[in-house]
C-alpha cells in the first residue's frame, strides 16, 4: 500500500466525461489499496479565461483580486472530482486551500507555500476517504486567497506530497512523458524513463512546459519521486508508464546533453547609457524584483569610454509592461531604452557537462554553421542557453538535437 | 453620508464591460460621501453552466461540494468588481462568504443566514474603504462554503445591510422598478414609487420575481429599505429612481390596490367524496408538508347529504408529481382524484384592502362581466387570489387592473 498524490492537469480535466476518466484512475488505485489524495487544476481554458477577464478589468490589476478571481477555476473542478469519485461509492470530499489550509506568503500571483497542515487530511485518509485539493490556490497568513502563478498545480502537488510524507506524485497530464526536446518540433525526440531532478528543473524553467519549475525544486527538497504520465492512456500511476524525476543516484546511465529546451515567452530589454558607477545594477534590479518581475538573462557590457555602460536582461514577455513601469519610475539615467520581444532562448542541459568539456563548443558551432546569430548567452552548471531570433527557434532545436545525438527513431502519431 | 449597500444582479454584472458600469454607479455614491458595500451575483449565465456540470456528473450530487462548485460564480464577480472599483480610485476589496464571515446553517444548497460578523468591515468602511461581498455564499459552522438556493444573492444583501445596520439596500437589476402589474401584459402598467414590505411579499411570492421573498422577509424584520432600479439607467440609488420598498408608515398615500400578481405555475388537486369526519384535513397536509410539498389555496366544500366533502388545493406545477405521488399511499378514503395544471392564479393586493371594503366585490364583478369562471377563491388581509383557466389570464389582469384604477399611461418601450 502507497499513499499517492495524483494530480491531474487541465486537459485531463477539460469537461465532465475527462474528470469522471480521471476518477476511475483513483478509483483503480484505491481499489488496489492505494491511499489517494487528488490534486486538480481548472478545466482548460477556465484559467485564461478568468485571466482574460482581470487583463479586461485593468491592465495594471490588484493580484490580491486576481488570485480571488482565478482561483476559482480549481475549486470548480475540485467540486466536480469529489462528486465523481462519490460515484465510485469513495467517500471523498474538496479541501480548498483555506480549508486544508495550505499557507502561503503573501505575494499574490506568485505565492510560495509556506506550511501544509496535513493532519486532518492525514486522519481521514487513513479511515479511507479520499482528498480532492485545488491545485494551484493557498491562503496568505492574512486570510486571503492566493494563488502560485501559472503551472502552480504541480507545486501544490508536490508540497502536498512532501507535507503528507507521499511515496510518490503522480503528474497526470496530455503527454506521456519528458522528451529530449518537444517532439512537435523534433519528430526524432524520445521519451526518458527517467531524468533527474536537476536536468527536469532545467529543462522546466526553460520552457519545456511539462513540470513547474517550483514543484521540481520541492520534489528535489523533499526527495520526493515525480511521475510524469499521460491521463489519455489506459494505465495509472502505480503501473510506471511514464518519465521518473527522480535523484541522480538512481540514474544508470548519463548522455553528455540530456534534452533541449526553448522559449518563446521571452521579452529583451536594453538600457543604453547607463553611467557605470557602481550599485547601478542593485538600482535597477532591486525595484524589478519587488515588483516580482523575474528577470532571467542578464549581461552587461562596459562602452568604450568606460563612462557608460549597456544594460541587457530578459523577461518572461507577461512581465514586460510591469518591467518597463518600474524603470519608468526609477532613479537611474539612462540614454536609451530597448525592448524586443521577438527573441526565443534555446538551452541544452545535462548532467554529463558537469565532467565534459566542449559542449559548448558544440553548441555555437552548430548554431554559427546555420547562420544563427546569438544575441545574449548564459550558462549554469548543467546548461547552456541563448537568446536568438524567434523565426529561428525550430531550426535551432532541430539543429542542436541531432549535434547532440539525441535523435532516435522518427515519432508515429498514433 | 448614508451606508447603503447595493446589489448588482447577474444581468448588471453580465460581464467586464457592464461591471465596468456598475462600478461606476459605486464611485458616484463614494464620491457623493456615501459608504457603500456591494453585493454581487454570478455574472449572467454562470451559475446555470456550473449547475449544468454538477447535474451532468450526477444527479444525485453531493450538496456540499455543489456549493463548492457553484459560489465560486459570484466570486469570480466579486474580484472583478474589486478591480473596476480600485480603476475609480476607491481602495476596495472583495470579502468572500468565509472571510466576513457570513455564518450559515448546514442545509447545503439551501442555507440560512445565522450571523454576519460585520466588525472587520465596518472597520474598513470608516475608513473609507468599499467592501465587495459575493452574494449567494456562507460558511457553515463546519467551516464549508455553503450557498443560499438560488436568488439568494437578494438575501445576502439584506442581510448585510442589517448586520451593518445600513440605511438602505439597493437592488440594482434589469427592471426599473415594481409594476403594478406585468408591463408585458398590461401596457399601462405603473412603476410604483413606494411599496410596503407586506404587499411585495404577496407580490414576490405570487410571481412578480423582481425581489426574492426571503430577502424582503428579512428586510422587514429588520427594518431595512430595499430600493429596487436599475442599472442600465442613468442614476444611482442616492437619486431615488426605483421603487421604495419600506415600512407602511412611510407611505403616505395608499392605493385601495397596489397592484395585480398572476402566476402560470399553478397545479389544481381536487379530492372528491372524502368522508367528512374530524382530522381528515390533518391527514391529508401532514404527509403533503412532511414530503416538503408546499401547498397553497385550500378548499373545502360539504356535500349535500352532509357525510362526504370535496377537498381542492393548489400546488406549484413542479411539485405535482410529488403531491400525487403522497396521495397514492395515504391511508384516507375519496372517491375520486381530479388534477388540472391549465390554471393561474391572479392576485390582487393592496394594504388598503385592510381598512376598506367591497374590494373582492369589484374584483369578482369584474370577472363575472368578462365570463371568467372562478375555480377557487383565497384571501388575506392585504390579497385576495382566485384561481381561473389559465386562457383567461391576461384578460383577467387587464380588466382587473383597469377595474382598481391603476391604468396609467401607456409604457413606451425605449
Amino acid at each position: 500500500m502507497a499513499l499517492i498524490v495524483a494530480k491531474f492537469g487541465g486537459t485531463s480535466v477539460a469537461d465532465v466525461e475527462r474528470i469522471e476518466k480521471a476518477a476511475a484512475k483513483v478509483a483503480r488505485e484505491v481499489e488496489a489499496g492505494h491511499q489517494v489524495v487528488v490534486v486538480v487544476s481548472a478545466m482548460s481554458g477556465v484559467t485564461n479565461q478568468l485571466v482574460g477577464y482581470c487583463d479586461a478589468m485593468s491592465k495594471l490589476y490588484d493580484t490580491r483580486e486576481y488570485d480571488v478571481v482565478v482561483a476559482s477555476g480549481e475549486q470548480v473542478t475540485a467540486g466536480l472530482m469529489a462528486i465523481a469519485l462519490q460515484k465510485h461509492n469513495i467517500v471523498a470530499r474538496s479541501w480548498m486551500g483555506w480549508q486544508v489550509p495550505i499557507i502561503t506568503d503573501d505575494t499574490h500571483g506568485k505565492a510560495r507555500i509556506e506550511e501544509i497542515k496535513g493532519e486532518e487530511i492525514m486522519a481521514r485518509l487513513n479511515k479511507g476517504e479520499v482528498a480532492v485539493i485545488p491545485g494551484f490556490q493557498g491562503v496568505s497568513k492574512a486570510g486571503r486567497i492566493t494563488t502560485l502563478g501559472r503551472g502552480g498545480s504541480d507545486t501544490s502537488a508536490v508540497a502536498v506530497a512532501a507535507a503528507l510524507k507521499a511515496d510518490r506524485c503522480d503528474i497526470y497530464t496530455d503527454v506521456d512523458g519528458v522528451y529530449t526536446t518537444d517532439p512537435r518540433i523534433v519528430p526524432q525526440a524520445q521519451k526518458m524513463k527517467k531524468v533527474s531532478y536537476e536536468e527536469m528543473l532545467e529543462l522546466a524553467s526553460l520552457g519545456a512546459k511539462v513540470l513547474q519549475t517550483r514543484s521540481v525544486e520541492i520534489a528535489m527538497k523533499m526527495d520526493i519521486s515525480l511521475q510524469v504520465l499521460s491521463s489519455f492512456e489506459d494505465h495509472v500511476g502505480s503501473d510506471y508508464p511514464g518519465t521518473l524525476v527522480t535523484r541522480e543516484e538512481e540514474i544508470m546511465e548519463h548522455q553528455l546533453v540530456s534534452g533541449i529546451a526553448f522559449s518563446r515567452d521571452e521579452a529583451k530589454v536594453t538600457l543604453i547609457g547607463v553611467p557605470d558607477v557602481p550599485g547601478v545594477a542593485a538600482r535597477l534590479f532591486d525595484p524589478l524584483a519587488t515588483a516580482a518581475v523575474n528577470v532571467d538573462m542578464i549581461v552587461q557590457n562596459v562602452s568604450a569610454d568606460g563612462k557608460t555602460t549597456d544594460m541587457t536582461f530578459t523577461v518572461s514577455r507577461g512581465d514586460l509592461p510591469r518591467a518597463l513601469k518600474v524603470i519608468e519610475n526609477m532613479d537611474m539615467d539612462y540614454e536609451r531604452l530597448e525592448t524586443a520581444d521577438n527573441v526565443a532562448k534555446v538551452s541544452v542541459v545535462g548532467i554529463g557537462m558537469r565532467s565534459h568539456s566542449g559542449v559548448a563548443n558544440t553548441m555555437f558551432k552548430t548554431l554559427a554553421s546555420k547562420n544563427i546569430n546569438i544575441q545574449v548567452i548564459s550558462t549554469s552548471e548543467i546548461k547552456i542557453s541563448v537568446l536568438i531570433g524567434q523565426d529561428y527557434t525550430e531550426l535551432a532545436v532541430r539543429s542542436l538535437h541531432q549535434a547532440y545525438g539525441l535523435d532516435g527513431e522518427q515519432v508515429v502519431e498514433s
